[in-house]
């Protein structure tokens, strides 16, 4: 069920006030099993083998998603997956996270809720057993999310992008192209003739059901697979969050190889972001772990950051918000 | 120097896009010495008791700074240490920051510029060693900083807002009420004859000089002496970001016992906010430590969480945003 327009009804935050919003927000993120949980200075979070990593992301209403398109159970899936997938992506398993909330004043008390709801379920589906430690609620004219994750590494080194070597295989885990299209769709087909999103338009066009469009608005990162990566050898690693070709070309260049692609992608998978799958390489003559598979290999380094048949391909992204002109639909 | 002219100026964020306008921002934060630093998916954090400390605080331009009132820089240090001060009120050292920013596109670069050096500047000067070990740059309508910061316990148990006992001594380290004096000072007379924020008002009226409006811009908490009172054996501790009576409330309830106040405090010393200073409870008969001073006992629980002399003292803060009306000055 679709809880946008539940969602949109009720009581506003400034009615209810700082302390009673976050009382009805917080039962229903995931608690995890912190040392110390919210309601101190600080959290305290285990850090088993002595460090912990560290990734921060912001999504902000307009540039980074749109009410018209998604529903704020979209938004706070969204916002844990990339997160947790950054953390999978140095082949850590996710420990933990914090989110500090900004909503305007007028925001209903209901869009947080589902807004917990949709971490709550990420969480559940992509990284059970990790929890919300922490928090902040905030009033802005802007509705803006933060989440910093936290993973532990179980003693292994971290999956760096700088670590393929020469001969190594590419590989790559999760869907490629599926955010991309939905979001193609969206902007195509989601708007009113003004060209501005709209909900009616998302939903009369039959977008609102596409799978695609499903992925755009819930990324699925196969976040089991980070930490399978670094058990089962992986060489180097990173998100795949702005398509395959720029993030590609930014592990080429930061083990400065070229990377060879044998798999036949089309233009959508190379370039369309927002699927963050994982890409990796790993030693040559090694069974591929978990959901990976091959797509290429590792050659030294040459003109290119990255070809296919010999030909090089352009590293460069898919960003169709480039030119967001602060409509705020 | 206030570096506020200088920074509204130049090209804008928009110009030079992310990656040119993260270079010239990267090199001015505090390094710090990470296991891993910025440039891969996550950082590295050392944790060598296998436990750390997280905090996270949102800062919105409206309802927490103006422009008119504070300069970049100033918003820089802020940020870093109020959120420092949380990890120092669980008797922690500061082991990390984390940074996302949101800006309009029409920023000039030189404020985020100047952002990063109040940063710099606040670390250097609250808690040298530390670093920003990653962080996120975006484009929101409205500017926004949420900073994480993180903590090493050194093998102690974190001060909890819970442990003050019956017989404890009550101390206070920091300020108080200089921060409030401050705010209130420019809410009188750094405004134009509208009641809006105005720099030239600040300016004119002298609040630009004062003290006072300058511990409101740039919070001094003596981050130090949150791990001094975790070492000299404080039971309970927390961050005077409210007002000594209302955070006082806080750490009698958690507890479940009354504070006493002995001290003569004044009303804004009492209910006055941003101070950043830290209260904490010490066993009777040991030597306070740092900069700790008594200014009151624990008692057994009553009917009220805080008094003097008897009489209850209101446990509410000093919130003159509550009628904030979305101005943007």
């Amino acid at each position: 069920m679709d809880a946008t327009d539940e969602a949109w009804a009720g009581p506003r935050v400034g009615d209810l006030g700082e302390l009673a919003v976050l009382d009805r927000i917080v039962r229903r993120l995931p608690a995890g099993s912190p040392v110390v949980g919210p309601g101190d200075d600080c959290a305290v979070v285990a850090a088993p083998d002595g460090r912990f990593v560290v990734t921060t992301d912001m999504m902000v209403h307009g540039p980074d998603f749109r009410w018209a398109w998604s529903s704020p159970e979209d938004v706070g899936w969204k916002a844990a997956a990339t997160n947790l997938s950054d953390v999978a992506a140095m082949g850590a398993v996710p420990s933990g996270l914090v989110i500090a909330l900004a909503a305007p004043q007028d925001t209903p008390v209901a869009v947080l809720e589902s807004f917990a709801d949709g971490v709550r379920l990420a969480v559940d589906a992509l990284a059970p057993g990790c929890g919300v430690v922490g928090g902040d609620l905030s009033t802005s004219a802007t509705f803006t999310v933060s989440v910093t994750a936290f993973g532990d590494l179980e003693g292994r080194s971290p999956v760096l992008r700088s670590g393929a070597r020469v001969g190594d295989v590419l590989a790559v885990s999760g869907e490629l192209g599926a955010a991309a299209r939905g979001l193609s769709r969206l902007f195509r087909e989601g708007v009113d003739p003004d060209g501005e999103p709209s909900r009616a338009a998302t939903i009369a066009s039959g977008a609102d059901l596409d799978p695609d469009v499903a992925r755009q608005r819930r990324p699925r990162p196969p976040i089991a697979d980070g930490p399978v990566a670094g058990r089962g050898g992986a060489t180097a690693m990173l998100d795949l969050s702005d398509g395959l070709a720029i993030d590609a070309g930014r592990l080429a260049r930061a083990s400065r190889v070229t990377l060879s692609l044998e798999a036949d992608l089309d233009e959508v998978a190379l370039h369309g972001g927002e699927d963050h799958g994982l890409l990796a390489t790993f030693p040559a003559g090694i069974p591929l772990p978990g959901g990976f598979r091959r797509i290429g290999v590792v050659r030294e380094r040459g003109a290119s950051d990255l070809v296919r048949g010999g030909v090089p391909v352009a590293t460069t992204g898919w960003d169709p918000y480039a030119d967001w002109d602060g409509a705020a639909g």
